[in-house]
């Protein structure tokens, strides 16, 4: 099957007829020589050409002087000369007939790339080839022997993608000694033509690669890798990320409570939570989660059985493992009968399961009791810890019975379909390379072997959620520096409920329009002035002549031009809520639901998802706030009107969508009582300047 | 210089001038004979005697019968026989004029102890002498070359107090590739006699000792085990303790928010605290955090620069800096100037500083930028991460100039006294041990090393606080099925202000009391009815029609015998805290302050110490509370008055500290306004049984 790149071919650049290396070199400490190094180890797969201007011979082979000197077109075209020089090498690949380059140098744009590198792609593109690069450092395909790159990297079944060359080789000295590697490896450099969210549909659809690693820096279009990485998922192939918190978080002027709280971090949150990408933070974590990934099936839930010799041990996992937002319950009088039977009395029986020295006697126990948990209902998974590898220390007998021990655990998570994850003191003794070999991910210290159980957890319970489609633009709302009243018109429009108010210029319309809706009342000043903080809203006046003190104070104060006079809510059993939305520059609008007022900031209790959401999935959000149980109706508390605060967050989710040109857009407080959910302020941002909707987002 | 232990030798113990195995064994899966192993192994500094009731020789030396028959007093007699042998052994041991005893099986008592080991310890006691275990695994001391444990550990200058066998083996097999390992072992056992307080105070008179690291399950008096820590730490060894969250936790009735929140774990957090030990989840971070405080200075505050080849790495180590609760700063225009002039263009200098390959022209751009960094005024500390530790990889040379690079970084620390931290992809490299042997932590995951990094800034910013002596106390409060008004009673004894009330038992008595404090006004049902969740509590009523309809529907509902009409307070400008206190089986009452009403539960939101405190240390506590800056007066709002909140904590905690028979001692909500903070309700839950102020407590 070839898989094709917005209709070009990509097996030219995984799995060449031929290769050629431009820029070979005899100096050990050029790329030129790694890259023509892992060439030549390719050879006995497809022929490897070296080119170097001056030297007849690389690496005692017949050098040639240009690609033109080559008996053969070379498929795929390695770059590996000075700057200035890429242009016309790619030039003379292309003349030659070569379908995929692969640039290393960076080119005249640096590490920045710009418009340079956007002139080589458009060139390669035209010609009908692809690129990767430039400033990358090479392509890997283990399964081919394609070796392109400056280190060997161990074989396997992880498919990296990184943007980074030193991350790829400490990823793989991390990976070598659980017995992982990788199937392919693609450096993504300046992402000049392809890129990671092409890399991610290739990766997918390759046989050999069972889990797709991503290291990635600049998401360009965040919407399109998101959706890509939900496809290969979707599909079958799990997606690891490993992604920092935009460093633009710094640099963006944050100006809302929304601003603040939906950081570039939670807009990638959301978009790897959407598409059911793992996120983690550090290569250890990486490849940990591959491990698991690779070796065990997802776990169908939560409750987690340990099981170890010694209290010592089994507590302190146990204690980790719930840490890891995990359960361990305790098990049932019919599950723990047997265990009484069959273990010393001062064993633990009731999980964690401690075996109190029994596996000394025989280390059987182990597997019998694995194999028991993992077919019963009581339990998800299984995590094994401590000791268990080093019972050979008591012989050769019962070296060979911990080895069958081992593989009959892995036997009970085949039969079963459930996950056994072990966490030894021994990782790299004969046990635990049997309990790999056998499908048991191994782990070396406890808290990691928790962190694989969350890891199969989340992946058994994902629940895949739409990448939201963008609608159409909407008009552009004009910015203005005090928003309250367009963003009240524009939400109001929207369907959303605001508590009633009226607009006035003078202490007279204000008395008239309070005692028309009746006290007590809010005084807002309009302007630049509109924000609590600088006294320019004043709540729960009571009559008329608290009224008109506002009115004197805030004028005193701040001379707004305009006021708003408006109802005073009574908060009663309500709660009040925050909901607003933020345009991400890669990612696009995501929308926020966390507690509100007051609380907003300091609590930092929200939910983020891209947008729009509808009004399920809005609701949905609420219920994973903290303060959920207060809109719920928890502890003796009435339930509150939670669809009627779902389908304000939704509609305002639709709003924010629509309008690229609002940076980011809020009510706070939303007041939701048993009844009704109702907006008691709300403001926008207008974005600087005015952003065009990245191209590729549907 | 002989360290008393309540005025007993420990000498005996940990250097005995000679030692005997009873149940001494050539039985290689016994313990009998692991333990003449080791006392054979120690044999050129002291006589190793070997008793065996029935052979002649063990490991090919002449055995003993009985302890009778050895030519010389043993000063330490190990004791590895069944169970039932233990006690005429021990009184062999103490005929013949043993000195110390280790008992390495289970007494009558099992892993409980209980009286048959009271009884062993008293025994042993009275007659001058000490004993470690029952039920323990032996003792080791490696600048004595005293080895009585079943499995070699690696020397080192880790002192080491566990409870658990296999979790110290763990340990070892952790700490020996960091070139680290252990002084001293004590295996806590059944602590029938010796306990953990004791060996800390040994362990922190012992010179090889540098850092205490303790595995407990069984506090027994936790506040003395804390006193014992502090004095350690305050004498300069750090204390390091891996404690499981109290199994009790789960058969422990919680009846209030307090006694939800101020858990078994929170006692033992805010004994730690108070002490300053530092308190692990795992063996992993005990051996990472023992190789901090060992290898690097203290930190003297959390601002960390991050050093390292290539943007990927520089980038999550920052991240991951930034998340383990520290500051990655960045740098002023004067130390960013000299990195920008050395420094390829595309280098990162603001930090995270990323090299962008300047290393591999010459690696000792790393000490040079190590040294300025640590010399300056900017940064507390430096964290190296990623490739160093591979320019070896480039040659000989280049070899040569990375070791010496280690230790010119090396050099930078004990020039300036503030910590570098080292993660490297190549964690047993000969850079890495040269950097281990200079003064510099080594860490194979950035995770480990932002992780040593937060340690070294907790130890360095330390402050330390009084471990509270318990007042005498005062007499018992008679235990109630409605504690409010005797709860209420007390705590205003102690000076706490509460909201007005009346006691009524009629509707019109009722409507008088209101009349006469003015409406709003709060009914309450007194009686086990005192629930707000139960209907027993209706506030803001507003006239006398309110109060007589929520009279009838109280009195509808609950029938209670007694009510009290109370002043409505209003929450204007004010926030609600929650205060209450717990007294802990192990470490006596500890004090807890919240977020309270509504958000109590919900929110987690609390601060615990060991109580009593005084005004200042509840204020401290306050003030480290996520809403403190609701007290505080941010973001314009008004400041409340912390300094009444803090005072109402102090007297709560007194009072708590005065009645071991309230198991729980609360006031939800305590309202904080500009002016004052008063309680507007409180109950005590009696401990079921009376418990006895455990010994030991001054």
């Amino acid at each position: 099957m070839e898989v094709k790149l917005r209709d070009r071919p990509i097996t030219a650049l995984f799995d060449p007829a031929s290769v050629a290396v431009v820029g070979a070199s005899d100096d050990t400490r050029k790329w030129g020589n790694w890259l023509a190094q892992g060439a030549l180890r390719g050879e006995a797969h497809r022929p490897a050409y070296l080119v170097n201007q001056r030297a007849a011979t690389v690496l005692g082979r017949a050098a040639y002087a240009t690609l033109h000197d080559l008996p053969e077109a070379p498929e795929l075209v390695v770059i590996a000369v000075p700057g200035p020089a890429i242009a016309p090498t790619v030039e003379a690949a292309l003349e030659v007939g070569a379908r995929a380059l692969v640039v290393i140098s960076a080119g005249a744009g640096g590490s920045q790339g710009g418009e340079h590198d956007a002139a080589l792609a458009r060139r390669v593109s035209d010609a009908g080839a692809v690129l990767l690069g430039p400033n990358c450092l090479g392509v890997l395909d283990s399964g081919r022997r394609l070796e392109l790159i400056p280190n060997p990297l161990p074989a396997g079944a992880i498919g990296l993608i990184s943007q980074s060359g030193n991350l790829a080789l400490e990823l793989g000295l991390m990976a070598a000694p659980q017995g992982l590697g990788f199937s392919r490896f693609a450096s993504l450099g300046n992402q000049a033509d392809i890129g990671a969210t092409e890399l991610v549909d290739a990766f997918a659809a390759h046989d050999a690669t069972e889990v797709i690693a991503v290291y990635i820096e600049d998401f360009r279009d965040g919407r399109g890798f998101a959706r890509a990485a939900a496809r290969a998922v979707a599909a079958g192939t799990p997606v690891i990320a490993l992604a920092i918190d935009g460093s633009g978080a710094g640099a963006r002027a944050v100006q809302s409570h929304t601003g603040a709280l939906a950081s570039d971090g939670a807009a990638i949150d959301a978009a790897f939570a959407a598409a059911g990408v793992l996120r983690v933070r550090t290569p250890r974590e990486l490849v940990d989660a591959a491990q698991a990934l690779l070796r065990a099936p997802a776990s169908r839930g939560r409750r987690v059985a340990v099981l170890g010799d010694g209290g010592g041990h089994v507590s302190i996992a146990a204690a980790v493992v719930a840490q890891a937002g995990l359960t361990v319950p305790q098990l049932s009088e019919a599950a723990m009968a047997p265990l009484r039977d069959t273990l010393p009395a001062a064993a633990g029986v009731s999980n964690p399961i401690d075996l109190a020295g029994a596996a000394e006697r025989d280390v059987h126990v182990f597997d019998r009791i694995a194999r028991d948990l993992l077919g019963g209902s009581e339990i998800d998974a299984v995590l094994v810890t401590g000791y268990f590898g080093g019972y050979a220390e008591y012989g050769p007998e019962n070296a060979a019975d911990e080895l069958r021990t081992a593989e009959l655990m892995g036997a009970a998570v085949t039969a079963t379909g459930r996950p056994l994850i072990a966490q030894t003191m021994y990782p790299q003794g004969p046990a635990a390379h049997a309990l790999r070999r056998s499908g048991v991910p191994v782990y070396e210290s406890v808290e990691q072997g928790a962190g694989a159980l969350a890891v199969l957890a989340r992946r058994g319970t994902w629940q895949p959620q739409a990448i939201p489609a963008l609608p159409p633009p909407e008009p552009a709302v004009p910015a203005t520096g005090d928003s309250y009243l367009a963003a009240r018109a524009l939400l109001a429009e929207a369907g959303i409920g605001f508590v009633a108010h009226h607009e006035v210029t003078g202490v007279e319309p204000a008395v008239d329009a309070a005692s028309q809706m009746g006290y007590p009342v809010v005084l807002k000043a309009l302007g630049e002035t509109h924000k609590s903080d600088a006294g320019g809203v004043v709540l729960n006046l009571a009559d008329e002549g608290q009224l008109r003190a506002a009115w004197a104070q805030v004028h005193a104060a701040l001379s707004p031009e305009r006021c708003t006079v408006e109802r005073m809510a009574s908060l009663g059993d309500g709660i009040e809520l925050l909901i607003g939305a933020r345009w991400d520059p890669r990612f696009g609008p995501v929308v926020l639901a966390g507690s509100g007022g007051l609380y907003a900031e300091i609590l930092r209790d929200t939910a983020v998802r891209l947008a729009p959401v509808s009004e399920a999935d809005a609701e949905a959000m609420l219920r994973t706030l903290r303060i959920a149980p207060l809109l719920t109706g928890a502890r003796g508390r009435p339930s509150l009107d939670i669809a009627a605060a779902g389908a304000a967050l939704a509609a305002l989710s639709r709003v924010a969508a629509g309008h690229p040109e609002l940076a980011e857009l809020e009510i706070n407080p939303l007041l939701v009582t048993r009844t009704e959910a109702i907006a008691l302020d709300a403001r926008f941002i207008p974005a600087e300047p005015h952003p065009a909707t990245p191209p590729g987002w549907e």
